[in-house]
């Protein structure tokens, strides 16, 4: 495996220091050599992604499918070697690993069909009117083009998904934009992995060079120059609210403002209403149990939060929750840093007065480190609503359960919330009529509202939203997942009065791409 | 005339200080009393914006249409008042102004009849796959939908087009946003003109009467308030790039961001190649010298960068610019502020060793007061570069030739310059496909290309892209103008499995509001 930095698809050499990837449950070093980062290569690959973006935007649309499909070619070439790396970095089980390969593969050829299929450019045209009165109409033709080199964090949750071939760099790359990536001090080896997979469909299909850089670094420092670099059109990145924000916070202090797309997780809160309740109490439970503890916790959909109105049911619901938690075995986390946080978290819970354990994992595994243990714990509304530090994310496999005494109670609850990724309904068949105004508070604080679901799952799809109000995202107008994530990558150009010949296709006469327009007010792939 | 500020569409007293509009021609004040607002005003207008909000956003669309058109009707019934104060206000001639009217309305039923035809709102829909293996697939179905308040400010150089119901109001009253309106300081009266036919409009239509709010200021105060207040979702500015960027300072230093859509100007870049002086050296510039000047240069459009390698020809264009400004008469500028910036800025160049004056109009009109004298200047291309100071806008009928030696110097210009609103190419028959380079870097500069044409005079359709790289606007993945305008103002839900009663009507099964929408990855107005 080779760790060395990346620029314009070439190992480089760094005089700085090397560094190594830990596997989270035994705290030792895994082989192989990763070199920290320094300025000059952050320049250098902005530099060449700047250079490559004025090829890479005309590479035809079939040309550039065959790049990301080639991506995900070469990744599930690697497939066995890639999932027992990512495993031995993450803590996280094969089994999954070995979906989220399915995920990331299955992503890079969504967009790569959307793509090919064309439309997505949102073509809009309007054809002159030379006679018309008071004025003439000119021609005019718009569609999207890529804004530039696209700065991508890995994400330690998704080292395969949301990381160096994850969902941001396949959008970026089918957009059109290069992308430098930051790989993820949690999983150097995968980064490195995947990486090299990239570089073999640079190759295989002639792509210009400069279209994929990767840097190593074990702090903040190459991550921030990235953001400030001035050839640095947009950024994203999936983490905590603290790192979203402070990359937010150094773009805003640029010169020229550029987007930055945070995801910076969420609480999901899940509302169970009573019919729910009645009909399926401990299914519910259980149900719920495995949703909390999925992956330890570590996904930025996991249920932190439940709320009900006090019931017999609700009783029979806490008592099977709590020994369906009891049940579930520890588990590693992602990094030494992100157990330790989970841990002082959970302490301080337990150690809260207006706190009660309803559940806790006991089966804790003593030859491992950095050990997650689930916790579900239970507090009534007027202490939730008082104390805001109860609606802070606690990532790992914990969730609060809300008791209100009653409907009001519940809605002055779902009123106090943050933006959430997910807000989730547990109803009965014909309940959620009655419940308009609780909906409608939810459908504020949310970017997808399920409906007797688990937020855990993430449908990657062309209908998804992955993205809510504040503090969930920075900007719930756009998605990180599914193939609306593209648009992060885009601004509209409009033609006036264009010469024919010299249009892009998307918008020439006769669309010879034969792609969905708008023309003339009217959505149609025929020119009329 | 009713110069009281209005609170939920209900005129309100304050006990500030009185304000008058000024008559910039005579320097006279204006009959009618206005009164400046306050934070308690800020805050009424907020709350008041956010409790509707609940009501109007469900608002069926043929309503909300139906208020959008009566809005335009009731506006239409007072043009000729409107014209009368909006001429004595802002300077600006009756003609121009009765087209300005006619903007205004054009843009209400623009908006009305897109958001009757209802498809606007992207309804994606991805049905359930209960068989897929190895998970099931969830129904999934998104629509864009509105983000709250907006808070509308008032241009000075669109006393009607971009002001109390101009494109930012029609275009966020269109998306299910209440408006918060900050009246110009520089037509108090033209607002409250307007606003009568809003608050007359909203009565006849039965719209919940918070979704309209506006506030009068002499100052920065109740604009910042406006920014900072919490309950404000988003924010649109028309005007120079120091106030712009104060609007977004504010905004990203609020607990939690909103986005701010600021238009900031911009000078417009024209490219004149080599063929198109050949053949029409004269005519270019006569056509040049009247875009330069119309509306004395006050649009955000304005040419103000014209560029050209040196020839005979370019000496011809020089002669016959130079005769042509001559001839212009001089024009009342919208405000002394506007003047006196523009005087000062003017005699700068003029006294400037770099720039040669090619043309000045000298027929000042010494009776009336806030005049601009219309100049062109030339540099060469090497001290244009050298000196970002003459890159920088000045508002007015102001343009700066600019003169290179052969192409390669042509594109360092090119290069050298900030984001724009336009960039324009004039061109021979069969020139453009030699200068693809150049090309290619205009492209990058700015949010629309002309051919052929002039920048001033922005068509109002659904094609359009009014918004450029930083800095000429803050966002350039929107528009400020024509019906994607409205995308500035929604963000998108999903609903997963939730049930088909409770689903909007734009995403029912069966298609009940007949727009197109994609489903199962297929545009189609049929269900299969």
């Amino acid at each position: 495996m080779n760790g060395k930095n990346i620029i314009a698809s070439e190992y480089v050499d760094a005089n700085e220091k090397s560094l190594h990837a830990i596997n989270p449950a035994t705290g030792v070093a895994i082989d192989g050599d990763f070199f920290k980062a320094n300025e000059k290569l952050v320049n250098d690959a902005l530099t060449s992604a700047t250079e490559a973006f004025q090829l890479y935007r005309s590479v035809n649309k079939d040309l550039k499918a065959a790049f990301l499909n080639t991506i995900a070619d070469e990744i599930a070439a690697i497939t066995d070697e890639l999932v027992k790396r990512a495993s031995a970095e993450s803590g996280l089980p094969m089994a999954r690993l070995q979906g989220e390969v399915g995920r990331t593969t299955g992503q890079l050829r969504l967009f790569a069909n959307l793509i090919a299929e064309g439309s997505w450019v949102d073509a809009t045209i309007e054809t002159a009117q030379p006679e018309r009165q008071p004025l003439p109409k000119p021609d005019i033709r718009r569609m999207m083009i890529p804004i530039g080199p696209v700065v991508v964090f890995g994400a330690s949750n998704f080292p395969l998904a949301f990381s160096v071939a994850g969902g941001d760099t396949a959008s970026a790359l089918a957009s059109g934009c290069p992308v430098v990536v930051k790989a993820h001090p949690a999983h150097y080896g995968t980064s490195a992995l995947v990486a090299a997979a990239i570089l073999n469909a640079v190759e295989k299909t002639k792509m210009p060079k400069g279209v994929f850089s990767m840097l190593y670094d074990d702090g903040y420092e190459i991550g921030a120059a990235l953001v400030k670099h001035p050839q640095t059109k947009a950024v994203t990145f999936t983490g905590s609210f603290k790192g979203g924000m402070a990359l937010v916070k150094l773009a805003d202090e640029r010169e020229q403002p550029i987007p930055v797309f945070a995801e910076m997780g969420s609480i999901n809160p899940i509302v169970f209403l009573p019919q729910a309740l009645q009909h399926q109490a401990a299914e519910l439970a259980k149900k719920y149990a495995a949703s909390i503890t999925l992956g330890a916790g570590q996904f930025c959909t996991n249920p932190g939060l439940m709320m009900a109105i006090e019931s017999a049911e609700l009783t029979t619901f806490k008592k099977t929750l709590s020994e369906a938690i009891a049940a579930i075995p520890s588990a590693t986390m992602l990094t030494g840093g992100i157990a330790h946080n989970y841990n002082k978290l959970a302490a301080e819970v337990i150690n809260d007065d207006k706190a009660t354990i309803l559940g806790i994992s006991t089966l804790k595994d003593k030859d491992l480190q950095n050990q997650s243990q689930a916790l579900v714990a239970e507090i009534s509304a007027a202490d939730f609503i008082a104390h805001p530090k109860f609606r802070e994310e606690i990532f790992g496999p914990y969730s609060l359960l809300v008791v209100a005494k009653n409907l009001t109670e519940l809605e002055a609850v779902i009123s106090s919330l943050d933006g959430q990724l997910t807000a989730t309904l547990m109803a009965g068949a014909d309940e959620l009529k009655d419940y308009k105004s609780l909906v409608n508070k939810l459908t504020d604080k949310t970017g997808r509202l399920i409906l007797n679901g688990v937020p855990t799952g993430v449908e990657v799809c062309a209908a998804m939203q992955h993205g809510g109000p504040f503090p969930a995202t920075n900007d719930s107008r756009f998605t990180s997942v599914g193939s609306a994530a593209i648009y992060r990558f885009v601004r509209p150009l409009a033609y006036q009065d264009w010469q024919q010949e010299l249009l892009p296709d998307e918008l020439k006469d006769g669309n010879p791409l034969n792609i969905y327009r708008t023309v003339n007010l009217k959505l149609t792939k025929v020119d009329e």
